[in-house]
């Protein structure tokens, strides 16, 4: 998918919301274990209820790994269903020498090879140039690289400052920023210091972001478009735990359906109040 | 495996090798082509070649991966036919927030969830403490952080330096020693600058180190060992292509059989040299 596309897709669903995938099978409902793959009935359940009003979905690659090749199947036909003019992100956190990422990048964006075609996976960058690079050599694909996250242990290394004070994070996206564009680059950046993406826009004005930790981790909608909204949108905000474990019973889709609806009409007034629709 | 049991593994086979499994279907004798799993049939056929001479197996996941569904079904046959004896290390540089990094673990070393069982697992340390944690919680597993690696791209970031003069890498091992010991964690730390050693060891003196980089990469034995070795051995250092892709005919496993052979021959002469043995 395009950069146009992609925002196209924005203004046309008044929408930002990305829709996290992290199947995890203790916590979907019970009557959906007799199924001969629960994992891939909850996620087309949960794809279809949802499909209008997000503009892209993640599933979480670990979730599926831990279920070993039968989790790959789940995950190669949950890729197949999802909708074209949704962008499909896998989030893989891959990243290694250059003949390694590649490799990475034949599992993720070439269907012959291996059944999936996601249009963008998520990239540690801590191996420099060549883990990221072999990404980007595929047409219409995208590297979203690890910038400022959101999680616990996020600082340990990311605010890592030289003398001059620039922090890792920052060095991270100029650095990146280099080796493609906004049309195949973006950056992961965690919701929950809103202010932050004030020094993330200095270094990226018009790269995407993808932005977890709205909702269960404490980040707040308003404060994220205040920041870090541009006049594209420029933010894909992550929803999972809010949408997807709406409801444990037989009302599940519908249930993530009206959080969603929820989340659609809070992005529509953030695009209408940064003027970007 | 326990550290103690390692080090009589080397001790005993006078050998710290590993042999690398990036099995490339590209790359392997053509008469296994034709085979039901010709991936596995290979792996097969070099551990049963070498599993005498190294104390460690590392398949590089991506190569599995990119075959989707069958790869993962190539990997977990390879797992299970790796030797009790050997170290097992899967070499898929993870890390996410804590729960989805849990899922790792499960991945990895849970057979009961993914029917893999490996010892290790290679880990990008870019997210910080919560990344890394989840795989410490496994009695008897192990996390191979990435410290100092060796390809093109390694210095973009990881001697990124402080006002101090303390680089990236270091703060790494700092903080991640922290989170473990030399009991469950090692690090990652390429062959290419040998005397680099030096700064690692003041950092980590009773790690293990796992050493790619050597031969093809252009790395020294002599020099890794004159600056990484401790009395334990302390190094396990990885050899791929020069080993697996000895021979492209019929004699594969032989040719391979052969370059161990003269790779643990001067693996015993450093161990005596350094008076390990």
């Amino acid at each position: 998918m395009t950069k146009q596309e992609l925002i196209d897709n924005i203004k046309s669903k008044k929408s930002f919301l990305c829709v996290g995938l992290d199947t995890d099978i203790s916590k979907i409902p019970e009557h959906l274990l007799d199924d001969e793959d629960p994992i891939f009935s909850f996620n087309k359940a949960i794809i279809e209820a949802t499909s209008d009003l997000c503009v892209a979905y993640k599933p979480n690659i670990a979730f599926y790994e831990s279920y070993g090749v039968k989790g790959w199947e789940s995950l190669r036909k949950t890729c197949e269903v999802l909708p074209k003019d949704c962008f499909s992100i896998a989030d893989a956190k891959r990243g290694d020498i250059g003949n390694t990422s590649k490799m990475y990048a034949q599992a993720f964006f070439n269907p012959a090879s291996s059944g999936l075609n996601f249009d963008s996976i998520t990239i540690a960058p801590y191996m420099g140039e060549d883990s990221v690079t072999p990404f980007l050599e595929f047409e219409g694909k995208w590297a979203i690289v690890l910038a400022l996250t959101s999680n616990h242990g996020s600082l340990d290394f990311q605010n890592f400052q030289n003398k001059e004070g620039k922090q890792l994070f920052e060095e991270v996206i100029d650095k990146v920023n280099t080796w493609g564009s906004s049309e195949n680059i973006m950056y992961v950046v965690g919701a929950t210091r809103g202010e932050a993406f004030t020094t993330i826009r200095k270094h990226a004005p018009d790269h995407f972001l993808l932005v977890p930790g709205v909702g269960a981790q404490g980040g707040s909608l308003a404060d994220v478009c205040q920041y870090g909204m541009n006049k594209d949108c420029g933010i894909l905000v992550n929803s999972t735990r809010g949408i997807i474990y709406a409801s444990k019973g037989k009302d599940f889709a519908e249930k993530a359906r009206e959080e969603a609806v929820k989340l659609q009409k809070e992005m529509q007034e953030q695009l209408e109040i940064h003027g970007v629709i």
